[in-house]
């Protein structure tokens, strides 16, 4: 189930939204640029952190995360069998060498994994209850959770368990607008879709 | 001029506002988490980068680069003398060991330091149009520029100069808001204002 | 309980929000203009509508519907007696003639008054299941139904609760920013709080 | 070259886009519903104002000012041919009978018309310097002028060029996202692309 990837990167960290596209059937539904680098700042990741990647889809944030922790170990983690080319492809590509691609669905793919420091979900899947209440169990003193979310009932449903589960959840809503230059060299803005990203954290414990 | 300052920190990588505003005269100046993100994402930071941080105040970025860019070295300019003291705490207490201060003018301060990888300029001083001339000259090939603006006229001009220049200028408008949790449980938005985002890549060139 | 007010007025359609808030103690709560001015559009006003203005505040979305149903008949309904002294002196100053205020909490204070072709409520109060219940109940066919909201949770209740009620609710998410203009006489943006417009309409029955 | 349309119209005020665009070459270009509605509150329109509509386009501005100004004359200006036949059909089915469609292009032919109350300008086109040196020749006094923007240079453009009027201008920046329910009942955002909506108000003369 879980198949390790080896790769060496000198890579700039922060890739464009086109780099993990490439060959993808759907295109247009990866975290965009601006999401993926708000995620990835409140993820809290140190050199050294393990790193879940729930619903890693094109693994654009597995894959940039590795490349902070460089010292530690990232689980990329997919449930969809058709995503797991480009996955594989991406990582390969991109990504440092500490990279573990996990094929199934959470939270049952959970289980085999170490307990992690940072822990990112790209994704309402219809899980979300019992992967945050999984993760909730599993999570290490200090570690940070981060929650990319559309739907409106979701991101209320997500904030409120996280605060029932004993954290202390921030949410922010990004809505970024990228400049499109006109052919009379104007530039105007091009809305991207909002997206709510919820982040928690866990007060480190005594017996840490 | 150049001030070295050494310090180790294992620190998770992502710090809140907060963390950079210790005892600072004019709070809420500093650039958001939201944009600081963005901003660190689109510089193409490489383990071994030359960043000039160049506007540092608080030295937020210069930070947060120096733990991307640990092998590198960064370089944080200020030339207000009031927000060197908070910089230097900041810089001692949060950064890697290779973030060096410089106090002064740019461009002027520009001339004494190694050509960069990485080039952040926090703000529109009055002399952004020399500043980005500067950079143009000594930025390395593949090297990224990233601006962050507010003012709309700073913002045009920033970008058709950098094309001038012979940059692709890329442009997003960061308008990110927060959650607020009300007394009785429920959680509304409160809206940070819009800062635009340049950057622009400077492409390898064969004669490098 | 409803008390007549007699004015004529001249004036343009669409005041500012100072125009609104003279001595008001609690400055900032009004419906800011840009929201107002959606809210106004999406209540699909005829010249002889019967507008409810649910939660009237200031009374500015009810005086400007007044001047559009000018034929029509304005309810400014609001609860809190220390409002209605301002309520009352704006509907005197800027309203049409055809504004009447209603002292007392919704949804009891609506039976009395005839059946609304419009209606718009200003904010989420307690009872808005059972307002919107009542609503639902008594709005005619093609009248429509504004509400604006400002949390995650009431808006996605609100929009749940109409769809049960048979009506295909629309959301819209307002995010307006404000130019400013600095010292050196370039402007920058300054965000208001973004706020959710929930509009429904009622299809128009052949028992007419 | 001024061609008049009589229609007697109850409908509601208040129209969704797709009212304006049927049979329309190039959808999505309309002035979008939540723009439209800060624009034509920002119009200050009296029930007897002179409204130009400069860049008229599927008329959905002149059409709605004309249901407030139904005791005024509404100007629709259009240079394009080829957009004239959806104007004037979307004039006949939801316009009051106060508007006349004027073919050509501005500046030159606004020197036929009576001076305006409230003058709206749909978009940048390549005269707009003139047409504002011209409208504020013509404005009569406490008229309003509105221009929407999306192009970055041309709003900080007009902005300026409506203070060497004599102006103070008001900027905003509308940035909307619709509700679009997903197919499992839930509601996520899609924004709109940002537009820059400026209006200047001028003040009333002593020989008004």
């Amino acid at each position: 189930m879980v198949k390790g990837v080896s790769v060496t990167s000198v890579r700039p960290w922060g890739l464009p939204d086109d780099a993990f596209e490439q060959r993808r059937p759907l295109r247009g539904q990866i975290t965009k640029r601006e999401v993926r680098a708000v995620s990835l700042y409140l993820l809290g990741l140190k050199y050294d952190s393990v790193v879940w990647d729930i619903g890693a889809g094109t693994g654009s944030v597995a894959i940039e995360s590795s490349l902070i922790s460089r010292d530690g170990e990232v689980y990329a983690l997919e449930r969809d069998e058709n995503s797991i080319e480009l996955l594989r492809n991406n990582v390969e590509r991109w990504g440092a060498g500490n990279i573990r691609i996990v094929v199934g669905e959470a939270p049952a793919t959970l289980s085999g994994l170490p307990d992690p420091d940072s822990v990112f979900v790209g994704g309402s899947s219809g899980r979300l209850g019992e992967i945050l209440d999984e993760v909730a169990r599993r999570l290490k003193p200090e570690g940070k959770i981060v929650v990319n979310l559309a739907a409106l009932e979701r991101t209320q449903e997500t904030y409120h368990r996280l605060k029932g589960l004993g954290f202390s959840p921030e949410l922010v809503s990004v809505n970024a607008a990228r400049g499109k230059e006109l052919k009379d060299g104007t530039v105007r803005l091009e809305a991207l879709n909002p997206v709510f990203v919820i982040s928690a954290f866990r007060e480190g414990a005594e017996n840490e």
